[in-house]
């Protein structure tokens, strides 16, 4: 290997050659045909209406954002890490305004597309997730290598001021996600309420004042919003390693790697210790070369022109796992070169398979190939009650295979190589995050693709074509899902062993025998009960709001149902973007203030609170996320045709079901990633004033 | 103070005059009419399908007690505690088969009584609930006071036998909830569901083959299952004051009262070190008081002939509270007497206040009268969908009292007195169980009460009051749900120092940030929501072999649907027997075999696990009951003519919730207080295996 590929600006370049990568398909994606102008308006439409959404959703992030800095600065933490803090929140804005343009840019195109060949749609769609996941990972390390640079010599500050980087990152993220959690679900939950329920008309019908809010919410939600959930993930992961390494760096000249406080904590195999600052540069590498990875398998994706769902989908995992193995490859590689012994590998290839296990546990407990999603098709016939208690108890029973995944991951890495291990199975597992992020955004776009297709009446052949594209994207889209999932529960455990190596309070003060523990531990798990609540009857109040609205059109728009005139989209844009800020800040706020007033209580009723919320937020995020996704396919293998199909009985308590499950899967459960995170690393940047 | 009120034998006295006073009350229930035949055969039928059931259920609960005991005895932990273990199971099953005997003839003369006068039902169905509180403590105080006579002398094997009689309990206690609350559910929803929701006939209706099974179901549910659960709660919280006090006397010989490995924990303040076995004594006085405490709370019920409901649930309130407020001052004057100094009073009273906040705040959770359940009631407007969003946000937000009142707790009786506070804050909190499981079992009383003025056509004015007096049990039914999940968690918690305090791997290693322990945790909390699911699950899939059935004896018997014919009820008796019984072993087993394992591989990961489980038990146990019965209350809210009242589409969404919530709140909810208290007791029982 030649030495300068162990350097960090060598991780600078590949941020750099990643955001190259992004642009040249960007400009290959807006030389794609746009479609006639009906069908271009409606996508411009909903552009417009997603960046309406994130330019109002900017000005009170920008005030927080400042606030947050003068307390850093006023708290004297450090100032660097005030300037950390405001580049991570900048980076990851940036990352979700390019991947949303783009994403709102390919829609129709996506359309148009599969107009020509299926597999046009697919790669057009597929693209476009390229470009953001691309864009993501290429900001964050470009972000991250700039800041190790900058403070490479000094590892103790560069520790401190990283975790600020991950902190910005995070406040972007919970704002994000949970205002696109609220105004997708309110509009979806609308628009179907009104539209299917009560008035009968299809899915994406143009003459629904609440579609394009609808489709917007595509956007802001799964897109904007899971990609700064993810961004926030990678750049944890690596942050707790770059955190925990430079610990045992720090304690390495003092006692031999052995970190003050720690027994009887392993940090890191003996043999290890001796690679001193490399055990920084090891997550940044991995993080390059899963970039790398995610290329090459970005390049085998290449779907035939007539391709079945069947095929589309294994075009998709072909991609995915193929990086998976290359990175499988790289890692053992970079491993070999930088450390005496390979253990570190063994760490990094748990996390990997972690994520492809949660992936495909995802899978199972959410196709109606499978049998609890079959279950619950089955218990639709005696109504929307069965049907309900029957989603909720797959919910339930599918966090089984996720948390052992975790569980397994955490003690063999830890096995391995001791505390260090906990965080490069994380980075291990979101190393081919390029291409994981990818597919699933390409879920959304091609939702959207197929509202346009109806919208556009381009004619029923691109809306079948489409609407096969997005069975595909809503499978793609579950195992994002359970990967987003797992990727938050790792990186916070790891950014809590981060948050144990450096507060003061010794071990055993964080015993679970400890009553201010325990309170902690009751503390955490509320505190994830709660914001599930303040989330999900937010898009309950919002749902409703939309119905009113969307009633008032039809009644008092003369000729709207009849196809005669155009609906009012504008206002129902309007309140599900008022929706969607005014409730992101209590839930926003809480998941900020909580850990900081607990922490100046005690700092270990806050150990106690954050290990509370990652086992209680795991498992409440999975329940929700695979119910979710249960219930929309059990409505959708009715629809198929099962049990009476589409104006049974069964169906309408199939879809009773998927819309309870909205909110379920795309709000409440996803926001719970950022939650337990976002904590973690809140703790761990203020652990100096506890 | 006369001294022999402070011996143990005064203990057992307190339990005789509990039994008698059961007996005494027994008599004078058995005096009341019981009806013409019409109404007391109904009250038969009730009374053999429920006592099949229990034979039934013992066949399979003989077998675990003989399995567990030779286990017991061939790991040779203690044999005294083989003798204890029976001895708890025994009892638990005793006083379980008393209450419901009772109850199930109380039922008929509780529905003549109220012909007569309102006031009367209430009295009939409170003496029954009363016979049920009163054989619970008066049997759990004589076996614990036996056991504690027999090895006073040395304390340390007291402590480690006298677990064998909570295990025991708790043996008992987990089929019985379990099976209870499978059966009893599996036959309302199938009745409902083709009773109420696919034929149109009334809840109750003698036509509905499932009827009889439902009226079966509340019994073995609520008062056989409701009873073992608090059987269990009350010795528990005793036993883990005994084996705290036990572990502080065995240390003060050696070293002052600090218990080896316990640093940097306070077992108790010095000052009570001195008290030595006195710290045994005092939860058993404490419970003694507290059984006096009931008796005249019970004799503080006197419901006026003609009250309506307000005045009706005051009447239940002035027991409750009336001594509540005794034992207050007994508590006072036993503390005075017993040390030197008051703390420990404090510590019971955090408890006792504890049990009264959580009772208040799911009374506002699930009553009509507040916002909460109105807001569900509205969003039923909207259809079933935003009902069951609506529910179950609530639920969610409702764990926030009950949860800050248990740490308030923790944090305050560990405060004043050190880790034997905890146990005596449970103990204050259970101290009035006599009168408080009293007013719960009134409920399933009343309840049937209702079905049988309905089935028997005993004429609208005594259906109207009958549901009256329902109404009320529903609401102390809620409060019931809350307090008993309350003292699960405070007893689990209790029962979970007991373990750290007897467990030889020291305080530091069951640290949250040992990996060992954060995967515990996990695995805790994962078992609660497996646990979950398969109650779940099973009680679906026993409605839907309901259904299947009274569908059949619709078609197949002429005549049934114009009361022509009589159904078979027996059938559906022993469809839901049959469910119950199958599916109470895998979540049993689950519940008794996990915690062993785990402890076998590692004892931290074992601590991990406990508090993992206590933390998401109890979320989870007030999630589901709560949005259950706000679930309830809604509908009952709308069919009191509320939002377009029963017909209209709110109703039917509204009825959707009520299903949904059912095995929510009488299935899965209340079975993990058991699951929580019943792993921390084996953990604790098999400490010298780990």
């Amino acid at each position: 290997m030649i030495d300068f590929i162990f350097e960090i600006w060598f991780v600078t370049l590949a941020g750099i050659i990643a955001l190259i990568f992004a642009g040249l398909l960007s400009l290959w994606l807006l030389r794609q045909p746009k479609g006639r102008e009906r069908v271009s308006d409606l996508s411009d439409r909903i552009y417009r209406g997603a960046m309406t959404f994130l330019n109002r959703e900017y000005k009170p992030l920008v005030v927080f954002v400042i606030i947050v800095a003068v307390i850093l600065y006023v708290t004297e933490i450090h100032d660097e890490a005030v300037i950390a803090f405001v580049s991570g929140a900048f980076c990851s804005a940036l990352a979700g305004n390019i991947g949303m343009r783009i994403a709102t840019k390919s829609n129709a195109r996506a359309a148009v597309g599969a107009r020509e060949e299926i597999g046009k749609g697919l790669k057009i769609g597929f693209s476009s997730g390229a470009v953001m996941g691309m864009t993501v990972v290429g900001l964050a390390l470009i972000g991250l290598s700039a800041i190790s640079h900058w403070l490479w010599t000094e590892p103790g500050k560069l520790a401190e001021v990283i975790v600020g980087f991950g902190f910005g990152a995070s406040s972007i993220a919970i704002f994000a996600r949970v205002a696109g959690g609220i105004y997708t679900k309110s509009a979806d939950m609308g628009a179907d309420l009104v539209g299917k329920v009560e008035e009968k008309i299809p899915e994406d019908d143009p003459r629904n004042p609440a579609v394009i809010a609808d489709n917007v919410g595509d956007n802001v939600g799964d897109v904007a919003g899971m990609g700064a959930d993810l961004f926030e993930s990678y750049a944890g992961s690596i942050i707790s390693a770059i955190t925990i390494g430079a610990a045992i760096v720090t304690a390495e000249s003092v006692s031999g790697g052995v970190i003050p406080n720690m027994e009887p904590i392993k940090a890191i195999s003996p043999d290890l210790v001796k690679a001193g600052k490399d055990l920084l540069l090891y997550p940044l590498f991995l993080a390059a070369f899963g970039l790398f990875s995610s290329m090459i398998g970005i390049a085998f994706v290449r779907p035939k022109e007539d391709a079945d769902i069947g095929s589309l989908h294994n075009t998709l995992n072909r991609g995915v796992f193929g990086s998976a193995a290359v990175m499988g490859i790289f890692g053992y590689v970079i491993t070999d070169q930088l450390f005496v012994n390979i253990e570190p590998f063994y760490a990094m290839i748990t996390g990997l398979a972690a994520g492809i296990a949660i992936g495909l546990a995802s899978e199972y407990f959410t196709e109606s190939r499978f049998k609890p999603t079959r279950s619950i098709a089955e218990a639709s016939q005696t109504g929307p009650a069965t049907n309900i208690i029957g989603g909720f108890s797959v919910g339930l029973a599918s966090t089984l295979i996720p948390v052992v995944a975790v569980c397994v991951a955490i003690g063999l890495s830890y096995h391995v190589v001791g505390l260090y291990g906990i965080p490069i199975a994380a980075v291990g597992m979101l190393s081919t995050l390029g291409i994981t992020l990818a597919t699933d955004t390409y879920g959304p776009v091609n939702d959207n693709a197929a509202g346009i297709a109806e919208m556009g009446e381009m004619g029923s052949e691109v809306r079948t074509r489409a609407e096969k594209l997005d069975a595909v994207g809503n499978t793609t889209a579950a195992i994002g899902k359970g990967f987003a999932i797992g990727s938050a529960a790792l990186t916070s455990v790891s950014l809590f062993s981060a948050y144990i190596a450096k507060v003061g309070v010794g071990v055993s003060q964080l015993s679970v025998a400890m009553p201010e523990v325990m309170i902690g531990l009751l503390i955490g798990g509320l505190l994830t009960f709660v914001f599930s609540a303040l989330t999900m009857s937010a898009v309950g109040r919002g749902a409703s709001s939309i119905v009113k609205e969307v009633r008032r059109q039809f009644e008092q728009i003369p000729g709207l149902l009849e196809g005669e005139a155009e609906p009012e989209s504008e206002k129902c844009v309007a309140i599900s973007t008022n929706t969607a800020l005014k409730n992101m800040i209590i839930p926003g706020g809480l998941a900020v203030v909580t850990p900081v007033l607990v922490g100046l209580w005690s700092a270990q009723a806050l150990g106690g609170l954050l290990a509370g919320a990652i086992v209680t937020g795991l498992l409440m995020a999975i329940t929700l996320a695979n119910a979710g996704g249960a219930w929309d396919n059990a409505k959708k293998y009715i629809e198929e045709g099962n049990l009476g199909g589409k104006g049974s009985d069964a169906h309408a308590a199939a879809v009773t079901g998927d819309t309870v499950g909205d909110p379920f899967k795309d709000t409440s459960g996803p926001s719970l990633n950022i939650l337990i995170k976002l904590m973690a690393m809140i703790s761990l940047l203020f652990v100096p004033l506890f």
